[in-house]
């Protein structure tokens, strides 16, 4: 922490006070990382009431500091003068930030925040077994309850046409509904007709050899040899096992990967693995002399989860990626591979095939789970669905869209933890980040050179350092339209994505 | 946390207020835990920097949990009011030993705090160097300022013979020099003796059946198998890999051990595992209800060290517990063992042999390594003995008392992190744990049965649960000397040490 450059009620005493606030917050916040991390890893079964009694307390005093008095006196006061002479176009940027989250926070009464906390572990609770039985009935009135505290926060923290746009705003800032419609809509309308003609394809993959016996021991290492090919720094990072994978940052320098083992399916563990290490380049990316502040923060949830999709689908499934990584894998699996063929591999990692799991979905069909939910929770939030009729209006939207109908609820409407967990307005994220990795991958390439050529050498430093430059290095001072704009020249749109999947279709299936 | 039973300033109301605090600060200090406990198993070089930064943010909170006003001042006013009929017998042990350790941190300005802080973070970068090169005139500068700031925290916190006992106080409460200084007498010269007659003994045991090549993945799996046979929960707790081996509660209901493999030599993990599982056994067997509380927390250093020292050497050195331990070892190192001996192996480990370094001697002259510092680091204390010449004084104690002469003060004065680290008055609590361990294990075996029938018969739950009811279940309601009198009948006495390594040493050297 630098000396203060002037008296505490001085302009620029009260920018130093605002930063060196916000960056002890960050280390504060850290830790909490930290605390969940291990539960997730390696915490023993009897230390579980303790954790939760230690992130509570964590907790408490994170959101403390991001809403006391004297912080937000400052932030009110530094967002009525001009700071155009006196701080940098980053300083200005990083208190913008700070004093847009403080609002947020503090415009939501405590009583609220409490209330949603308890709703949603009383609700996940119930979600579990809600969701063993099949029953929907169960956790009808904990769901209700829900929607019905996150429209009181949506109504709390102000909104212009939708109250779905203030939940979307914490997750994607300045992202809305009216922006998002048409590029779902027009996403789901050609991903459903695409889905058809894969469906009708007289040329399909299979995954036999996918579903071969892969040793979990072997996977782990061969995993960790392509995280580490992409650029995972192990020396600032590691990887350890979970049951829901997960990247987290527990510092600059500290970014941790989880994720899961299927012996009898080889995809899981790999294309997880690929997926939390491009969050996590994206977290090594970040400026660490800026952690804690906006400046050294990620820019939203559909950014990042750009930086996994990309890593994970557009350079991890391409033919490319498999001309270099085959050979390897070969020699990390003999028994298994030797006798088989490049093609055949990368054709069975690109299946596309109707199912009603978001999470074990395919790249093409995984946007239409998403639609779903954004189209659900959307009417929910503005009133025109209830939530009793979720089951059946779900069940309608997998026919509609997907061609499939659930049998049961367990494979229905219980499937996700978001809603339950009061994570509304989340789900949008996931296939913004699609969008988003499509849009930068096809910007990248004027400057990175042709992908197909540095996949097929193993070179995946340009694409890496493209990333670094355009997306990492900004943290929150460009917004996400922001960031897109000046990464790609272009507002989000579905068309790079669309096209990315319909050549690899025609590829795959020999449209 | 209850509710408070009386208005704030009543004494009801500051009883509870002072012990919920405790309490919280319990929770906030067990989260130190795991940031320490992360840093020495797992966390990637990269982030060592900010590591740091959150250990020092939270010390600081802690330290001023346990300092604060109105938790002082709560304090203070129920030290001068009468507690005989409002509060239980616990209540009252657990608010006198709080006020003792507030007023105890209170007495050392917070400047001198901060001074040692950076004295004891400078002087190990500067030991780890001064090691190396065994060059103690780098590390002189450094340690003569360490123990001036010691000698200045004695004066602070007070004394009334002699400045050690201040700072002796800190790990054994109430410990004095004067009573100290008869039992370690006798320990020297007796050890001494018996160190010479083991020298002289024509049939020595050799170390030869140790020193073979035991793979370390075997090696963990035997010494967990041990750790859960003598009882170690691990649905509470855990064992990794680390450097130096420890043991750390990071809740109630996760206790982790760490503790280090070398493949070439045998005792080093598995006596190093069952010392770290017995300090684990301590930390498992503190009241859970109590956590944050004295009446939850471990007496003293030399206590705790009686539970590891316990199983480790009166327990798992001893001939009736490879009667039934050798077999299971002959099971998991078959093509290293199965023609051998028990008896053979039993002598191996019990090797008596003069050495220079203190982390890798023997039980018997353990403890004469021990003596040498506390005779050394009082001197200092009482200006008897010149920080400049402890390099020679050394030599000459390692001379008279091992009979052996450092080449180097890599091997003599600059082994140890304690005195750079500001562990001052830390030494005797190692050999205070041997001492208080043999007593222990004799006053428990008539209630227990006889010691060798259990181990033959790999029934370690008596022993264990005594030490549950007569040390473990008493936190700090009692201080050292009481804990020991009511589980003992007896004050402090080597005699029993003396006499269980005596007749180890009769047995193992046929004397």
């Amino acid at each position: 922490m630098s000396p203060s450059r002037g008296a505490a009620n001085s302009t620029l005493g009260r920018i130093d006070f605002v930063l060196a606030h916000a960056r002890r917050t960050g280390t504060l916040h850290s830790v909490l990382a930290l605390l969940e991390w291990d539960q997730q890893t390696l915490m023993p079964s009897g230390g579980g009431v303790h954790r939760a009694a230690q992130i509570e307390m964590l907790a408490g005093q994170v959101h403390e500091m991001k809403t006391n008095h004297a912080y937000r006196e400052s932030l009110d006061a530094l967002s009525t003068e001009n700071l155009a002479e006196i701080a940098s176009h980053e300083e200005r940027a990083n208190i913008a930030v700070l004093g847009r989250e403080c609002q947020r926070l503090s415009r939501i009464p405590v009583s609220l925040v409490e209330q949603i906390a308890r709703c949603s572990s009383e609700s996940q609770q119930v979600w579990i077994e809600a969701r063993k039985s099949r029953d929907y009935s169960l956790l009808l009135p904990s769901l209700r309850q829900m929607f019905r505290l996150k429209k009181s926060q949506a109504d709390a923290l102000g909104y212009e046409s939708s109250p779905y746009d203030a939940l979307l705003d914490e997750y994607e800032p300045q992202m809305t509904t009216a922006e998002l419609e048409p590029v779902f809509g027009k996403l789901a309308t050609e991903l459903s007709k695409l889905v058809q003609k894969v469906c009708g394809a007289a040329n399909a993959p299979g995954d036999e050899i996918l579903r071969r016996k892969y040793p979990v021991e072997r996977q782990k290492k061969f995993a960790a040899w392509a995280a580490e090919e992409i650029g995972f720094d192990f020396s600032r990072g590691r990887i350890d096992t979970t049951h829901h994978p997960f990247c987290t940052e527990v510092g600059p320098g500290d970014c941790r990967i989880a994720t899961r083992y299927d012996e009898a399916f080889f995809p899981t563990a790999f294309f997880g693995t690929l997926h939390e290490a491009g969050h996590g380049l994206y977290e090594q990316g970040l400026r660490s002399d800026c952690y804690g502040l906006p400046s050294g923060t990620f820019c939203s949830l559909g950014i990042h989860e750009s930086q996994s999709r990309l890593w994970e689908n557009l350079v991890g499934r391409r033919s490319s990626f498999w001309r270099y990584c085959f050979p390897k894998a070969v020699e990390f699996f003999p028994e298994i591979l030797s006798g088989s063929d490049h093609d055949e591999f990368v054709r069975s990692v690109n299946r596309v095939q109707p199912s009603l799991i978001r999470v074990e979905a395919d790249e093409v069909t995984y946007n239409l789970h998403i639609l779903v939910r954004f189209r659900l929770e959307k009417s929910i939030m503005e009133g025109s669905l209830e939530v009793a009729d979720l089951p059946d209006a779900w069940n309608d939207q997998y026919e509609s869209l997907l061609g499939i109908r659930p049998l049961h609820d367990g494979d229905g409407v219980l499937q996700d933890i978001h809603w339950p967990a009061g994570l509304v307005g989340y789900f949008p994220t996931y296939s913004l980040g699609n969008i988003y990795a499509a849009q930068l991958v096809e910007a990248a390439q004027p400057e990175t050179g042709n992908l197909d050529e540095l996949n097929s050498s193993g070179d995946f430093r340009p694409l890496r350092e493209w990333m670094n430059r355009h997306v990492h290095h900004h943290g929150q001072v460009l917004r996400p339209s922001e960031l897109l704009k000046s990464a790609t020249g272009q507002s989000v749109s579905s068309g790079a994505l669309l096209g990315h999947l319909t050549n690899k279709c025609n590829e795959v299936y020999c449209l």
